[in-house]
């Protein structure tokens, strides 16, 4: 199985910004842990800052991956672009956050991306990451 | 580890209602699943289509489980009373939500319970509830 | 015919509570002039100021009876969980409302069950339960 | 007893416009049935698309009939120059939809009219001119 | 000089329409009074209750006569029809209400056609259309 | 007939504050010129620029002047006070603008003291002011 | 004089929840306390998490005690059956709140019951309650 | 082809009214030279001030003609009306504006017409209809 | 123990105006009873028109008194600059208001001032007054 | 003449992204067709997912190009800073969307840039880029 | 150069009112050291808590002064009557704050002052009246 | 003293775009003047229209630069991730806006990015990157 991790603005400051909201860890190690956890995933990563690279990497992978797990960061509650780019394409989204943020800034609640993603998970840390993976592994068992 | 399930209004009608958005299992049927799948955790299940009984659960094992996973139905997004509740106790609660309420009606956007959450996981049917378990499983060991 | 009249939170104070809007006449006396009126239908009665008994009872005969008549009262323009239970369960429901909502406060201006409903009958006084009770009569007649 | 029905815009293409909303029957083959069903009761029928015109024949009938059964399409939703004649005169006035309004745009969710009239009747394709007709028949009797 | 007065929609139920806000003088009767008050002045009269009609005669006057005194009833508040045509002339157009529109209900403290007028008059009872007479009397004289 | 004019703040720079919109007159000269033209009518002045000082002097005349000529400037659309005063006293409050406002920024379309008075005045120039001693002059006679 | 405190939701674990902003006192002591100081006022307690039974004890006291003291809690809110209630029945109904609600969430700031209610005690601690029973003593002296 | 523009309040006044916004040249002059454009088009054209008018129009040729454009000036904003009568026929509708509607008051960037038409040209003055025109000729062709 | 009572604007009319609102009996009368009923207490008075002056008491007696009444009247719902002096002090405030602000316009339903207080007592007549003097007399008794 | 046409984000997926709204030909083999039709005109074509790229091809061509042809797909209801750059040329912008997007999402019904542009074309599918196309060439005739 | 700094209410507190926003010294030792920096101006100081003292020195100082730096306080955010005194007056003038607004209640984001003023220089503590200052120095420079 | 000024989208076009609005220096020149009269602090320059790139800037600039002026153009209105990027680094960020946005379109009043700053400098043309520079200069001294 093959997944990518896309993250989004700022993401790249993981470890380095509001550690209080965000946790210590840079992203690079934690993948390190969550590759080592799951050694039959193919787990790429991703970064960009910018908005329209973020949807020319949705556009490459949409319709050959099994699975994108999208952190789109500030982009989420603003980007119908990046909102488009998730309904164009074939491979199952899972929208993830880091933080809690329904408990952050009203502009927080919404996000654009969401109608269109096959899930949410929202509010665990680093953790969301690895929960998003799970959904990918057994989703098709028990419904 | 001893985790409860709570499943606020309607949800008693899994398999029967709408299945085309819920799916035609029953929530009993489903647990079997979860548990064998699970052994190690103690879950428990309680249903109420009574807003106050949900809080009355809540309070009961707030202070003595290890996690709530909580879908409250129709009430996530007009109980002021439920969100004291959740606020109010002191075991981690994760909400779940089984269809990706941010595809549908604009008053299902908005979760009154949210911010006082450990966590959020939505959308993924079922299995969200899977999803949620995994979340109180590991989430001390890397962050 | 089976037909059952569901009504909400207050509606017990009927002839008690604020008659200059809802009139001098109890429930009781009400429904002993209707089902002498229509002896052919089976008019079964119910009333709870409890959501979830309102809850319970719909899924109880959602899929028994040949119609719902709901005066859910003060819980038609708060419940997302009724109007879920109403849109759930497979007898057509009909809305009836006393008085004018549309001249009073204007929260009462909005029914969440309304767009789940067969059809609404407002402002009639207790005659909108006779003819709510007369559109599961004919209606397959003539359309 | 001497009743007229008034309906307003597009309301002559019934049987034409839309089917899956508004049925396949024009509303003169309906009005046939009506008056048949009724004998005793004298009712009128006006159509026009014109705001104005429907304002000037609710004066003309507003001080003499018994009852008027008004659908004013469209304009139930933006006309405050209806509602006014609606208030302006004594007739009582039953206002009629033969869809449902309210699981339809949001705009169709509220009627100018509607604080104005003796009552609403929503929902219930053509049988909902007949209930209008109803409640004009024994609503003096038990209250 | 040469002034019409055009009255809207349910104007000419005057004196007999809820006459606790509208007075008990038909509009006709109160007119003799204006004209012998100004026998210098030209006053023409028309009312419709069609939109349409009113902005027909907007059109034809509004290049010839003086002033034209504007009663516009329910359509102030939703006519943009009209507050296009009061923009489109050139003859002054002062907009004239008999009640205080701004202690009625919320639709009524917005009036689409103010912007284009040259005043307005409000509140007056019939008194409104002497006073707005009197604004095309002597306007030019100190500034 | 004992008539007060009380003027709210920056009135007191008319012919000097933007004159494109408010005219070249100073409102003392204005004065001079409605005094001369009704010689009957006792006209006093009041101007402030302190919403307290005009609710004083709304108090001390309320109960003894006939009528009370009031622009209350920028305090119109923000002043719950001054509205109270209004509708505390006993003498008719004629409200009046010099300007279009409705012409002008939204929050000016606004007036909170408008539901109390006996009628306005808007739009007119400084010819406003004449327009509203007009209205205490005989409104009495035909209704 | 008979009067009866009604707490509605999460208030039963009082001293218990979030103590920085309703105190350490559980109600039942603090119940002792005011008793003592009230020697004459038999007053009674409920307390219930279930919106109906909030409701069902309203109409059984409404009709028959001096005073009630409800603290609906989150109900407070966004319960209109509650608000009906309080409106149906005789007896004064005097809001009540610990925490000053309008220091917190915006939800908070609007309460449905109160304008049906004899006056509001909002952000006195517990001491909110001994204040609501004061105002039932002398409240009917000096006015 | 059959094609008819119907245009709607105002647009009578063409090269009279505003012709800073909508230019000096009539509509009926304008006409001439599209038909000589366009010789084998049989191009039909209709205006009333009237919107019921307008619906009898549509009406008449929607189950007709090959095309219709339509230009419902100030009623574009308002008419729910006439936006039922564009969806309950079955000719192809183009909306037409003169001037660019978005960068005037705000109401006018709102069409209820808009969702039910095949397209809308928008803001290049009279050569608007033109385009209109264009979009019917060969819009079978590439797609 | 040293208590001032602060009134705002129009307070100064009290048993002039609006009797059937605000009671028959002046300020004055009433504080005459209240100085009698708490001989103990020291209970200044103070009362302006001007949102300035009661800034000015709000700063003088703000670090010396023991408690603070307000009853801001019309500014409670308007005064930023009020709110911000009852937050820069450090005698605690008590919000007061006659009337039942919450059943009245719903520009009365906030107070600007209310979330820096201690707490409000709200529509009990002047007896609202002796409440907020009993707040400050036993409130560090039993909490 | 030199037009470019610049398409903004998710366009390059056309043929391939959602074809039941976008149709299936990709935008390349459309613009063959389009060149072939008008060999005189010189039509550039430009694409990109980043928001600054298109700026940036905005200023190059903006001061230079006789036309520019705009569809900024998702940027079009959120991008201050293209409707900015929009602005700041001087070559005239035509809008196009191939999709009626007031048939869809509320947030696709305003778009930023539309106030500054020449005119807009809307919902004829790839037909719309042809029709503004004409719309530059003879714009200057007759008007 | 002749400069005034005005200051609205609660800024007399300064030094003494919330520290931890406002800095710990007072306007007046503030002013010593600004004036000692800038010997070569001539600063002028007025503070008043009353909105219509402030309004009357903008008028006395507004066609005199060559610059005035403002800080209305409260007032800036409410207050109609003083941004139309700024719009009168001649002299330019800066707009301060202490605090940044933005990152206080949301009713501290919108200033009514802000569009009449030359510039606003916002969240630099008392930094922010010398950056006001240096404003008038030599903005005619380079531009 | 290390500082950079970041320009976002359109700002390259100064001297060109909207000289009304903006002036006709380019700032590039108007940059030469600003280091020629503070040569002691060293003035790094950057300006891009992507979004991404100014969030990549800051990110590389912000934990070792002394201070950043920002003026993000039409991105200050809509751009969550550069606010967050501004709010993840440590060097201090001055906003800047060179035309006062409060007197333009109403989304120009709101800026994201500003609760994150240490303050704004809005309106005063290209002065407005002079007085960001002094308030980094001497802003420690007195406060």
């Amino acid at each position: 199985m093959q997944i990518i991790i896309i993250n989004g603005p700022n993401l790249n400051l993981l470890g380095k910004r509001e550690p209080s909201i965000y946790g210590f860890l840079s992203f690079e190690e934690y993948l390190k842990h969550l590759r080592s956890s799951y050694p039959d995933i193919e787990i790429e990563y991703f970064q960009s800052n910018v908005e329209g690279e973020i949807i020319d990497v949705l556009h490459k992978v949409g319709f050959l991956y099994d699975g994108i797990i999208l952190n789109a960061g500030g982009y989420s509650h603003t980007s119908v672009a990046i909102a488009d780019a998730v309904k164009s394409i074939e491979t199952p989204v899972v929208e993830v956050h880091i933080s809690n943020v329904f408990s952050r800034e009203d502009y927080r609640h919404i996000s654009l991306i969401a109608p269109n993603t096959k899930g949410m998970i929202i509010g665990f840390g680093l953790d969301s990451y690895r929960l998003a993976l799970e959904s990918f592994i057994n989703n098709t068992e028990v419904r």
